[in-house]
């Protein structure tokens, strides 16, 4: 196995690989990156089980392949050296017992590489259900949903994103029985058949990294157990999470009693100041008060070993019913924080029954839900 | 006690008294930030107990005093809640039993004080020895030389930086036994009488980020146990190390076997691709080799269970007898990080005899001293 490259094109899809590779992993050769080298093209893999990622470079005058075949070497340090090595191209040889020699200008690395015929396989996909979407699209409603997802595992189908690809849309909630976010987005032209996955919040995190600040068309691919997402030459592998979901849709409110609009950037500095002190105390809850009376929207936190604040807030709107009402900051600061709109409206009913976050705009479709706190 | 400040001017000025700051003291006062009010200024003072900072703003039309007084509040939470203010400017005001008030805009925060007459006293440091310095040389011969003090406590002295101010220069040295560096600087108006003085790395290292990246005029004033450094509205205590440092000039060499010059980068960067393996192995150590022969240079790093890597390095000038020498590549490394100049010259006598690295320029009084590894 042989073949010289342009070090910056080899890196950037290096980088892409690594995203699936873990330094922690129980299986060995999973620290490690696959090369399989064909007559055609050079084929990279990583994977740490829930994800893997193969990315393909084609032959081309910044790939020459002078002989073919295949080695695992340990990722970390291949990317590191790569990284640092001196010129514009490296060559790359695997040699006797699978030692692997890297060389560039005056630098040559010798690697202890590994069979690669001990490397898993990735995993087998029909094409039968194949569609596509746009990047952004994408990109966009994994930051809407993702965040809301679970990260203990008492409740393992909390931990991923319920996403339902139909004809028309698409819709994604999250939620980790505290606070919930649903967002829908009109398709052009979804799958034909309904596809209902549920991905583990985490991959979707690397998704969204991978799919870039740009508006790549995806296709997406579902299987039984995983989902394969192919974006230009890379191909991501995720695992689906079994399990059914809970029916989420009942859990929305559908009336309201005090209505309250604020510009999302007042609201989010006086959360910010308010958090200061409630993440100092053993108890991380706000009391927000809603006087519509008197036309006055105050928020408050204490902790008690440090002091407390108190804080009027300018808001555009407030109708409805008086409300005081308690709950953990956080959770309105990171639903505010994967808002799309300047404005923002929260709809609330009674102290202790869950609030809605919902865009300043009515063709958004995209409600955040939170439980506040019982503080009495 | 109550004034009106600009947040930003009071902000940039709280930062730096942070510094002095640590939120991990076994004494609980010193983890607050003094302030005490007169009528014509505000000064601010914050501790460790091996450095101190008091920083005083005068009365301005940024500063406006209603009464004057003192308190000590939280440093910690008082510099986030004033970093996180909504207002250009805030109100500060000390209610009863401690209990401070801050005000900006709508918010309004109200922080646990104590008691200011708690607060331990600053040193008191006579005037008798007192001279001025340019703050960019003080910041210069100290990250030329601070790097190389010792982290380890066994010889307390050895964790300074031994500086001596003489009429017309002032020279520094550390050293942690493995490596040196001396650093002497020409002065035009030094201290009147010679002053040797060994002041702890870590101060030096808050001193220079205080100092910044221009050039204010320090005044540097000596005490018994304490040296006082004051830049414009600054006054910066740190603690000096009693006990005698060691006779450093007698280490030396006087001669030389072996000459190399390289270009900086060139050997860094070999350094850094060297270190990649090296650091991952048990022995942090690279081989170098100077063929003055066949006039070739080559460094070498491996570790059993990566691989190893071996280059030729591009070097200006190489002269005297063949040598192979093992040391650990940080130590090269945080030399050159120091240095001053494009190329750096090493001089080497024996493979078991420290080997000095000087600048390539004549006019520097610069010397770094590193001792090799024994690999046999």
């Amino acid at each position: 196995m042989k073949f010289t490259v342009n070090r910056n094109l080899f890196l950037e899809n290096l980088n892409n690989v690594m995203r699936a590779i873990s330094s922690r992993t129980t299986i060995p050769i999973l620290s490690g990156i696959k090369l399989d080298l064909s007559d055609d093209e050079l084929v990279l893999t990583g994977s740490n089980t829930d994800i893997s990622i193969e990315i393909k470079l084609p032959m081309s005058e910044d790939l020459t392949v002078e002989s073919t075949g295949s080695i695992v070497l340990p990722a970390r340090f291949f990317s590191e050296i790569v990284k640092k090595l001196p010129g514009k191209t490296f060559s790359f040889e695997v040699k006797e017992s699978f030692q692997t020699q890297i060389k560039s200008e005056n630098s040559e690395f010798t690697i202890n590489g590994l069979d690669a015929n001990n490397y898993p396989r990735l995993p087998e996909i029909g094409s039968a259900s194949t569609f596509e979407i746009s990047g952004k699209t994408l990109r966009e409603i994994i930051n809407e949903t993702g965040f809301a997802v679970a990260t203990q595992e008492s409740r393992p189908v909390l931990t991923g994103v319920r996403f339902i690809f139909a004809t028309d849309s698409i819709k994604a909630v999250a939620t980790d029985s505290h606070r919930l976010s649903q967002r829908a987005i009109e398709l052009k032209q979804g799958p034909k058949t309904k596809a209902d996955l549920i991905i583990p919040g985490k991959n979707l995190t690397e998704l969204a990294r991978i799919i870039g600040e740009t508006d790549p068309q995806v296709t997406v691919n579902s299987g039984e157990n995983q989902v394969l997402f192919t974006i230009g030459n890379i191909s991501f592998y995720s695992r689906l999470l079994e399990g059914t979901y809970p029916d989420t849709d009942r859990l929305l409110p559908t009336e309201s009693t005090t209505t309250v609009k604020f510009d999302l950037a007042d609201l989010s500095h006086a959360l910010d100041r308010a958090s200061l002190l409630t993440h100092a105390g053993r108890n991380n809850v706000v009391k927000l008060t809603l006087d519509a009376d008197n036309q006055q929207v105050k928020l408050q936190g204490n902790s008690p070993e440090i002091g407390n604040v108190e804080e009027e807030i300018a808001f555009k709107d407030l109708s409805g019913q008086n409300l005081e009402i308690s709950f953990n900051p956080d959770y309105l600061q990171a639903a505010l924080r994967a808002s799309v709109t300047e404005e923002i409206i929260m709809k609330f009913t009674q102290p202790l029954r869950p609030f809605t976050v919902l865009p300043g705009k009515d063709n958004v479709d995209f409600v955040q839900l939170i439980t506040p706190v019982r503080t009495f």
